[in-house]
């Protein structure tokens, strides 16, 4: 068996704990081989320098829409509905399979440099996805979002039809790490008649529903008005909250959705900076975990956040929860680093965000030797508040090493950058 | 006259446009000499290299407390009150003078870095403080914190006359680039006879004050019910409010108080992650900067934040803005980018944030060929939303290179984050 020494580290343990261990890691198995003593972890030829650093679980990014990084810092500072009225749909409209990879590419070097090993994608030409999956060695869980408003009868059923075709088509490749969701892109953008054909057909296929829900006020009244219920209610009635479906925001749920997702298994994948950036509100973060809702952390797309980092946004996910909860001792860092890591990966089905021997061998690696890591009172408070995606030493996914000493091996970073500039500059161009 | 040219970048101008320019920085004068086409500066033998990059203002931390660094990840996620008492006063009891400076050069490496070239530091010790900003090249507006509450009458006004002493003795320190200021800690902490002497002996030394306001509703409520007047009135009506003098925080401020401050010239330091930690609540950015009040940006101390970076601090204070206005179109990029620079810059009365020749040669370049600064749609956009402190290759302060190529000059960084290591451990050893 061909295995790597990730050695000289501390390493985060899954009960919060913080230790002085190497690692053996399974490079054809893809997981953990074990956690140990320095002194017991068998001598290999392949090692990864740890030392000075903290081996962490590599970060899930269980909500976001990768391409979309095209877009960042194209349309800020705008409401909602003229950010995507005006900007985002002309945009997303005239993109070609080559621009979606072509940002994709770009999240994915993004993702890699910042420590996140497994992510979740819900936009379209979802093969162009895959195939920058597939190269890049991270996991993905990807989605092609469905629409009906605004669409033809015809036309909607072959959107749902899309979806079905490439959650089939793509799952399971890439040596397992590619999987799929069903996801209709939310409650009030779909109608009843495809949210029903959608819940059928993820069952069907056996992969899960994903969904945007509950994300801004203006989401929810008209649920209510029109059905006289919460739109997780109306959700659950179409038989859309199961035990693997995850859903994106929850930002604007009250007592009796908190329970019920809670009941149903369903997760939350919150996302804090999209939700700030764009006045959506403040996600109950605190109640949701004390209700025992599992709650998984996610960027959104680069075009409301504007980055892909997830340090940030665990910042993010306690200040804000903090401030939702009016209580400094709300969401704390362990909490949000849990969010980050086993959230994520439960709200999505794949990785565990678990460093222990059995554990598929998703890793990020970061320096700690930096002023502003120092002093080392709390390592797992600075995970939280002080390191970026910018500390990250290495990143190793599947067993295997994306970036070493902050050179990304599976994806040419140069000739990304620059197809990423030339494709922003021919889309805007083009759709302008 | 000894000159370095910055040379092959782009660079953010006053009017918030980006061009591409070399700049003529005075060496001795401490002055941007010129801004201009490349082919009209003239050869110079000292280079700084910026291509690739975007040449800024050297961002201004206008409130913090520098030494708390030793404190940072040290106790998080508590209430206030109880992190206050159980944790930072106890802590701060115990420190020395040695401690103060380790703590103080740890973060001004990390400012240096981050791309700050100017902060406020309102502390004790200050001594200690001016030598490390002396040997660091940044600047400073430093202040020894008057406390009364809790102490002898006699403890209170000795707290008081050290103040002053320290606020004329250091005033114009190390060529000018140290400047003090008087700082009666809050309205609640220090009683009504200390805030009106405070106010006659910085007039007297032609000094500002500055001091802590309406941070949280704990604050706010006592003064109204006492005195039947907002916090702002009872401080305008002593003389605190005076053009030159700056508060921070002030995130429970209503209309009246709000005015009063654009009247009498008084700018508001805004602390967004801080606000967040400790879950005090939103300040009313949009609101003031509508008013016309003058708006700097600051993280306060590491212990509330965790971090001295004022990339992240413009993206908090853009984000926490807008759903304060509950509207997405607030606080836009520009406008932090803003405060951060020619805000703070205006609130502490050092430096000018704007980048034209006569301007003092306070300066940051930072990297754009990244990932997660791609594609170049919008590069006030970036620095608000996407760039971090890691980004910034080069800073000059006074005209001299205070890190050039991520290599920090004036300090032995190394050094610096081992004596901060052995004393953070030392001082937590002796105090608990």
């Amino acid at each position: 068996m061909t295995t790597t020494r990730v050695e000289g580290g501390q390493v985060l343990l899954p009960d919060g704990s913080v230790e002085r261990a190497d690692l053996l890691v399974g490079t054809e198995t893809g997981e953990i081989v074990s956690v140990g003593d320095p002194e017991e972890v068998a001598a290999v030829e392949e090692t990864l320098d740890a030392s000075g650093g903290l081996v962490i679980p590599g970060l899930v990014n269980a909500h976001g829409h990768a391409a979309m990084t095209l877009l960042r810092g194209y349309a800020d500072d705008k409401p909602l509905d003229a950010w995507l009225q005006e900007d985002v749909w002309p945009i997303e409209g005239a993109m070609t399979p080559e621009e979606i990879r072509a940002g994709t590419d770009l999240a994915l070097v993004e993702m890699i440099r910042t420590g996140t090993t497994a992510f979740c994608d819900m936009y379209f030409h979802e093969e162009a996805v895959a195939a920058a999956v597939a190269e890049s060695g991270l996991r993905a869980r990807l989605a092609h979002g469905v629409v009906s408003v605004g669409k033809s009868e015809d036309g909607a059923w072959a959107d749902l039809e899309e979806s079905v075709e490439i959650a089939d088509r793509l799952d399971g490749r890439a040596g397992g790490r590619i999987t799929t969701a069903i996801a209709p892109h939310s409650l009030t953008t779909v109608g009843e008649e495809y949210l029903r054909e959608a819940v059928s057909r993820a069952r069907d296929l056996g992969v899960p529903l994903h969904f945007h829900a509950n994300e801004t006020g203006d989401e929810v009244d008209p649920i209510v008005e029109e059905r006289g219920m919460r739109p997780l209610e109306y959700a659950d009635d179409l038989g859309m909250l199961g035990p693997g479906d995850f859903l994106a925001h929850g930002v604007h749920v009250d007592r009796t959705e908190i329970e019920l997702l809670a009941e149903r298994g369903t997760a939350v994948v919150h996302c804090p900076a999209s939700n700030m950036k764009l006045a959506s509100g403040m996600a109950p973060v605190q109640e949701l975990l004390d209700a025992g809702v599992s709650v998984g952390l996610g960027t959104d797309g680069a075009a409301s956040n504007n980055d892909l980092d997830l340090f940030g946004e665990m910042r993010d996910a306690a200040m804000l929860g903090k401030l939702a909860a009016e209580d400094a001792s709300a969401v704390p860092a362990e909490a949000v680093v849990r969010t980050a890591t086993e959230g994520s990966a439960e709200a999505l089905g794949i990785g565990s965000g678990r460093i222990e021997a059995g554990e598929p061998a998703d890793l990020a690696v970061l320096d700690l030797d930096a002023a502003h890591l120092t002093p080392a009172h709390d390592l797992v408070s600075h995970l939280a508040y002080a390191a970026r995606g910018s500390d990250v030493r290495h990143t190793v996914c599947d067993g295997r090493v994306l970036m070493r000493d902050r050179e990304v091996l599976t994806l040419d970073e140069r000739a990304v950058i620059d197809r990423a500039n030339e494709r922003a500059a021919a889309l805007v161009e083009r759709a302008t």
